[in-house]
């Protein structure tokens, strides 16, 4: 598990290294993707919540990363993401397990 | 879109063939499908929220009537329910979209 | 449910229809795909078990009812269809309750 | 398989309804999704072929049906069709079968 | 590969962790997780064969490693473990191909 | 990001193992898979787009790579390239962002 700043260094330059030269879809896929989980109808929490495990049962460790960063900046606590990853778990199926243990990881680290 | 009533009535029977004669494994795993939305470090309300995104990402049009119709029962909104599948759109691609629609049909009917 | 002459029928028009002009990518795919289920290291039984795991947890009804219907031809039993439907849910995931529930009625109808 | 007619009517129908009251995102997704198989550095008939296989692979009947009609639409034939659907048969394996009779049925009923 | 023994180890830690303050979902799921591969209508080695075949089509390296290697300790052959990763091919198409070569270093080394 | 002359190497060594002892269905399905990318109805460069396009929403980075480099080779440009990881994108969501990056970081070694 790399530390919070190498995250979004690699992070941000695997952004930067995407916009450069994209076509517009990607470009505007990206800013509205940026854009949807500000609070609206449902505050950001329950939307980070929500891509936490979209990212889970759709096993995408580098999503469930940046999801759960953004959780617990936004004052999610550790028992409520473990619950959210036992939602994923019973949607998803033993398929997710090795991603619950890097979620774990990683909670393990940050909290 | 079938009635309410009519939904239940062919999930509970459906459940009742799928627990005839089933393995411990498919009894034991409906049993904790059906506890792990109950209030817990989550509200049921958001919990029920993860299972509509789950099922939308997953495509699984069964299951997104389920948690729509468990999520409406338990209080949520219809603009938190269409804010969520906003979220599974994005995370999931253009793909999810003819979920989506069924699911505003559904919202069209129950609210 | 459809009945077993009717399956073959619909299931038969298709692959014609699907052979009809076809390029030699699509032909050599479906001649693979009709032997690769025939006795070998494994017998024909538990091949035709692997599929019915496959298409449960990838989620293609089609492909359910076409390695069942083949499993209790070769002499499957209903115990060891449930059992195997089992798997894949763990597996799988409550994603695949609503394909187990088709399952369960073709079984119910079919033996 | 409906008429053409009967499809925009259909998809139209529930695009409004996706559309009305819809939170920023899905309007911002779903107009992102219209534009992004404009002419471009690849012209729009390989980009619908693009979407014919992004949907197949991902087993979407209705994303399947919109691709192959705005193909033929914009000047595609049924022999580049059937072989853009043997490419997404071996790579998305013989879970996609159900996907492409449909699609083999289609394109009879078009051409 | 890693070893055997280190598999074991990194398995169990990661387990500990994830049972560690578990909500009740993720400690029933594991439980039944672990009992559903045991002897029951269908013998042990059946069911891990089951377990290789839904692991490669939704395509977890970590989960096929944990069935092969418990499929070699109940008694299965490096062939019979081959052929049910030939149903896998083709059922989950050419998108499988990188997690059958894993799978075949593995049995390579354990064989 | 491996060197050409590496990714050959690795990708030669793995099949070679595939097909040592490997029963006829995989030996078959290995050899359609190579030929089914030449030249027929359409162009061997719009297919390894198809190609890339259904390795990008099916997730498999060593599928992409493996599509990316052959397409490349066969003429496509780095804008052609770039466009279809959008219409990918689109289709298959925020999920696929990861593996986007990762092509970028190839091409941007590649061209």
């Amino acid at each position: 598990m790399e530390k919070a700043s190498d995250f979004e260094t690699r992070r941000a330059r695997g952004n930067a290294l995407l916009l450069k030269d994209a076509p517009l879809a990607i470009k505007r896929f990206l800013a509205l993707d940026h854009d949807a989980y500000d609070d609206g109808a449902l505050p950001k929490t329950t939307k980070e919540l929500l891509g936490v495990v979209a990212s889970t049962v759709l096993r995408c460790d580098d999503c469930i990363e940046y999801h759960v960063r953004e959780s617990l900046e936004a004052g999610t606590t550790r028992d409520e993401l473990i619950e959210a990853l036992g939602i994923a778990l019973v949607a998803g199926g033993s398929i997710t397990i090795p991603h619950l243990r890097s979620a774990m990881e990683l909670l393990e680290e940050l909290t």
